[in-house]
C-alpha cells in the first residue's frame, strides 16, 4: 500500500509507473524534426491521490511519472530529437512546484519516495544531455516557483520572459519551512554556481527574482522580451541542435507496454519474476538469461526493438524496483537471484560491445546505468545469492556488486544437476555503468586495492567459481551447501530485525565511498537534510509551516536552533 | 541553558569549554621527549550532567572537552612532541563509546551539538598529523566499541592486542538503531577504505571483529600479542617520530586561562565582546584590532606567548562560538562586527607571513583554520556588518566571507568621525584557511568566476571601500546611511521569523559548494542521516532502541522502510 492515509484517485491499490503519451493527463509531447516540445499542462483534477487538486501546474508523483516516461521515450522512440523545449501551456505560470496539499497530507515515506523519484527524473534530464546529446531548454513564462524552478534547473539553458512579473523563486524556506529538496539547493550552488550570499537572499525571498538580476545572479541564462520570445526560442533551439553530437540516424523503436502479470504475492515479467515473502519481509527478484542468442546484426536488433533482451530486462527491472519502493513499504530486503546460461548473457554483452557506436546500443546501456543507479539509492537491504544455474555475468554481475552483500555457493547441490555457480566479468564491469559517485561499482569496491581491479580484468570472459570469486574479492563469502541455508536464513532474519531507519542511514553512507558529484550530493547532503526537516515539528507538526500553509494561521516554531 | 531537561553536575548553568590538565578528570597526559601518552581513564562519577555514570570509559561532552584541550595543548605547549600514544588506563576496555544513558536522555539539540563537537575533536586529531606532523597511534587493549572505535579511527595507526577477546566494533545499528555518527562510517569507507560488504558485516555485528580478520578487513593496522605489546608500541612510536616533519625546535608556550568576564547578557574577552540580545535572538560578536603593532621578532612573539594578539583572539573566538552553540540554543543569528585600525591588523598578517616557517606561527594559523571551520558548521545565521571604524582585514576578513551575508556601509555616518568602512585583503585570504571542502572561502565564493579571485588578488593591501567591495563581489550589498538601519533590522527580524530547522538545512547546503572531502562528507552525508535518525521513533521514541537499551525490553520498530 503506497500510503495508508490516502486513497489513490484511480481506485487502485498500487501506484503504477507505466504510462504512455496517449494516456498522459499532464503533459503534451510533440516532435518536429530535431526539436521536441514538452508542454506542462497539469490537469487539476488529475491528482494521484484523493484530497487535493493540482492547481497552477503544481505536481505530484503522477505528474512526474509522465515526465519521466516522456524523457525515456524521447531517447528511444525519437533518436532524431536533439533539443527538448520544456514549456508551460498555462498562461502566466510555468510551474508552482510540488503540490503543497499533497505534501502536507503525505506520509513521511511517501514524501521521501516522491522526492527520490523526482530527483531521478531531473537527473535523467541532465543525463539525456550529457550522455545522448539531447539538450533541454526551459522557457519560463510567468512564475517558476519551488519545484517549478528546480525543474528548470535541470535544463541546459533557462530562458525567462522579461515582462516585469515573470520570476524564478525557491520560496520553500520562508513559506513552508522545508528545503528546495529536489536538487534545488545543490544545483543553485554547484551547477549554476550562484554566489553563496546571493543564494542566501534568493532562497529566503518568497517572491523570487526577475529580469536582469536573475541573469546577473546566474539564476537564468537570459531574459527575453515577450515580443521576441518565440523567435529567440526558435533561434536557441537551432543553436543547441546544431551543437548536439546526437547522430540522429535511423528511426526510433517503440517502447511497448511491459508484459506484466500481477498476483497477490508476485509480479511476473517476461525476463524476471518478483515474489513477495511478506511474512519474512523479503522481495525476491529472479532475473533470467535469454533463451536465444543475440541478433545477427544491428538491423536485426532494431527490428526486435523493445523485445531485445537487454532492453526488455532493463525496463522490467526498473519497473520492479519502483513498484517495491513505493508499494511495498514494509519489505526489508531485496534478494537478487538469476537463472540461465551465463555464456549466453556474455554473448549479448559481446554484441553490445561490438556495436557500442550504434545509437540504440548507447541508449540501452544508458538505461542500464540509470536502472543500476536507481538500485543503488533504493533504501532496502540488497543481497545477491549466486547459486547453481545462475547467470550473473557482465551487466547482470553489476547486481552482485550493487548488493550490500553477496553469497555464493561452492559446487553443486545434491540432487541438483544444474552447473555450479560462476561469476563472469565483461568489459562492461569496468566503467560502462558509473555509480553516482562517478566510479564503477568495482572501482568503488576496490578503493583500497586498485590492483584488485587489474586482477579482475584479467578474468574477463572466464568462469569464476565461488572460491575464486571470494579470493578475488568479488563476493562477500563463498559457502558450501551445508552452511548455505542456515547462513542465509539467519542473515535475512537479522536484516528484518534491525531498525529500518538505521539501515537506510547505513546504506546511504556505506554504498557511496570515495568522491562526491553533484548528483551524489543531491542524494546525500540535500536529501538527508530534507528528510530530517520532513520529520521536524516546525515543518510537519500540527502548528508546523507545511500543515498550516493556506489555512490563514501562521506556523508556530520551536525556536531552538539545532 | 544547554539542556532544559537535565542539570549540569557541577551546579552551573552553562557548559564551559575551558579546562587544563590539572583539572582533567578523565585523561592523563604525560610527555616523554617526542612521545606523548594520552591515557583515557574516565571517572565514572565525573559525568557532565546528572543522571548517568560514565562506565567502561564511555564518554560525554565533558570527556571530549578535555580530549580536545589536550590535543590543542600538545600543539602549543609541547612542540617537541611528534607522536601521541592514545591508550586506555582501564583493563580490558579501550573505550565503550558515547555514553548511552547520556544519549538516551539528551535533547535532540544536545545530541547534535555533542556529535558536532566530538567530530571536530577527531578532525583535530587528524589535522595535528596532517598539518603539524603529530601522528597518533592508538593502542587498543580490550574492546573499542562504537565511539571508542571511532576515536581510534582518527589515529594514523591502530594497534589491536591479539588476546582472543580484544576487538573493534561499531554496534550502534544492531544495539541502538542509530549510526556510528562521529565519523565512523565515513572513516571506515573513505579513510580505512574497508570494502563495502565487509563494512556491512562489520557494522551489523554487535560483537565486532578481532585478530587477523580485523587486519584483513583493514579495520586495524596490526594485531600484536600481549607479550610483545609494549616493545612493539615503543618501536612504532619511534618509527612515527622518525618520520615526522615536526621541527620540534624550541620550547612551547603556555595556554593560560582565557581572560573572560561573564554577565547576564554579555561575555567580555580581551580581544572581543559578545553581547546577547535575547529578545531579538541575536548574538553580537565584536572583535577588536590590537592596540599595539606586532612584536619586533619571533623571539618577542614567543615571549608574548598566548598574549600574542592573533592567538589570543583565535582562542577567545573559539570559546565564544562554542558557548553560543551549546548554551544559547534560542539565538537565531550571530552578527560579526569589528573595530580598530585595519592597517594594524594587516601589520600582524605581514608579521605572520614573514615568519610562516616558525612553528608557533604555523600553529596559530592552524588554530585560525580550525576556528573558522567551526564557524562554517555553526548552525546559526551568520552576518557580518562592515561599518565605519571596522577592521575586517586579512584573517578578520574571513569572518565576512564565512558569513551567509555581509552588509557594508558606504561612507561615514553623520556625527561619527570614525573612518569609512574598508575591507582589506592579504595573501592569507587566498589559501591559508581552507574550508572543509578543501577550498578557500574566496574560491568557494568565486566558483563561477575564477577571474574574480585574480582581480581580488590585485587588491591585496589596498583599502577597499564599500562600493568597490560590492563591485568586486566581496560583500553582499553596500548600503548608504539612509537605508542601513531599516535594512539590517528587517533582515534580522526575518531571520528570527524563519524555521530554525529549515535554516540549518539551508546552511548545510549553501555554505559548502563544490567538492567534498572526507571531512565535509562527515558533516554532510553522515551527520545529516544521523540527525534524521535521532528524530525517528525507532531510535528515540518510547519503544525505540535508544530508549529501551539496558531495560531488558526489546525495542519495537515501525517496519516501514523510508
Amino acid at each position: 500500500m503506497p500510503d495508508p492515509d490516502r486513497k489513490l484517485s484511480n481506485g487502485k491499490s498500487r501506484i503504477d509507473f507505466q504510462t504512455d503519451p496517449a494516456a498522459y493527463r499532464h503533459w503534451k509531447l510533440t516532435v518536429d524534426g530535431d526539436i521536441a516540445t514538452l508542454q506542462m499542462d497539469v490537469d487539476e483534477k488529475g491528482a494521484l491521490f484523493e484530497g487535493y487538486e493540482l492547481k497552477l501546474n503544481s505536481y505530484d508523483l503522477g505528474v512526474d511519472i509522465e515526465l519521466a516516461d516522456a524523457i525515456e521515450r524521447l531517447r528511444f522512440e525519437h533518436p532524431a530529437v536533439k533539443v527538448i523545449l520544456l514549456r508551460s501551456a498555462k498562461p502566466r505560470v510555468f510551474c508552482a512546484g510540488a503540490n503543497i496539499r499533497m505534501l502536507a497530507g503525505a506520509t513521511h515515506a511517501h514524501k521521501v519516495n516522491f522526492c527520490k523519484f523526482t530527483n531521478e527524473t531531473r537527473n535523467g534530464i541532465e543525463d539525456a544531455s550529457e550522455t545522448s546529446g539531447v539538450a533541454t531548454i526551459c522557457v519560463i513564462n510567468g512564475t517558476a516557483a519551488g519545484g517549478g524552478y528546480e525543474l528548470a534547473l535541470a535544463a541546459d539553458h533557462i530562458m525567462l520572459i522579461d515582462d516585469g512579473s515573470s520570476s524564478v523563486s525557491l520560496p520553500e524556506l520562508p513559506l513552508l519551512a522545508v528545503l528546495p529538496g529536489t536538487g534545488g539547493l545543490t544545483r543553485v550552488t554547484d551547477k549554476r554556481k550562484v554566489r553563496r550570499d546571493h543564494a542566501d537572499v534568493f532562497c529566503t525571498t518568497e517572491e523570487g527574482v526577475k529580469g536582469k538580476r536573475a541573469v546577473d545572479w546566474r539564476l537564468v541564462d537570459e531574459v527575453v522580451p515577450g515580443s521576441t520570445l518565440e523567435q529567440t526560442v526558435t533561434a536557441r533551439a537551432k543553436e543547441f541542435a546544431a551543437r548536439s553530437r546526437r547522430s540522429a540516424a535511423g528511426k526510433g523503436i517503440a517502447l511497448k507496454p511491459l508484459e506484466r502479470e500481477s498476483s497477490e504475492n508476485a509480479v511476473e515479467y517476461s525476463a524476471l519474476s518478483v515474489e513477495f515473502q511478506r511474512a519474512q519481509r523479503i522481495a525476491n527478484i529472479a532475473v533470467r538469461a535469454p533463451d536465444v542468442g543475440p541478433p545477427a546484426s544491428v538491423d536485426a536488433m532494431l527490428e526486435l526493438g523493445c523485445e531485445f533482451w537487454p532492453l526488455r530486462l532493463a525496463r522490467e527491472l526498473n519497473d520492479a524496483i519502483l513498484d517495491i519502493r513505493v508499494n511495498e513499504l514494509d519489505l526489508a530486503t531485496i534478494v537478487f537471484t538469476s537463472s540461465g546460461d551465463p555464456a549466453q548473457v556474455l554473448a549479448y554483452e559481446q554484441f553490445l560491445e561490438e556495436n557500442r557506436e550504434n545509437w540504440l546500443v548507447g541508449e540501452i546501456r544508458g538505461l542500464w546505468k540509470r536502472v543500476l543507479k536507481r538500485i543503488d539509492v533504493t533504501s532496502r537491504s540488497l543481497v545477491a545469492l549466486v547459486e547453481p544455474g545462475s547467470c550473473f555475468a557482465g551487466t547482470l554481475a553489476e547486481l552482485v556488486f550493487a548488493a550490500d552483500r553477496s553469497y555464493m555457493l561452492i559446487g553443486r547441490r545434491e540432487g541438483d544437476n544444474r552447473p555450479a555457480a560462476v561469476l563472469m566479468l565483461s568489459q562492461t564491469n569496468f566503467g560502462a555503468y558509473p555509480m553516482s559517485n562517478g566510479l564503477s561499482r568495482l572501482a568503488s569496491r576496490f578503493l583500497a586495492d586498485p590492483a584488485g581491479i587489474e586482477t579482475a580484468k584479467t578474468k574477463i570472459g572466464s568462469m569464476i567459481d565461488a572460491e575464486a570469486a571470494q579470493a578475488l574479492g568479488l563476493v562477500t563469502v563463498a559457502l558450501d551447501d551445508i552452511d548455505w541455508e542456515d547462513e542465509i536464513r539467519v542473515f535475512l532474519e537479522e536484516r528484518a530485525s534491525f531498525s529500518p531507519d538505521a539501515l537506510t542511514g547505513l546504506e546511504a553512507n556505506l554504498r557511496f565511498a570515495g568522491p562526491e558529484t553533484m548528483e551524489s550530493k543531491i542524494f546525500a547532503r540535500l536529501t538527508a537534510w530534507q528528510n530530517w526537516i520532513f520529520q521536524r515539528p516546525n515543518a510537519v507538526g500540527e502548528a508546523g509551516a507545511l500543515k498550516r500553509y493556506g489555512t490563514g494561521q501562521r506556523p508556530r516554531f520551536d525556536t531552538t536552533r539545532v
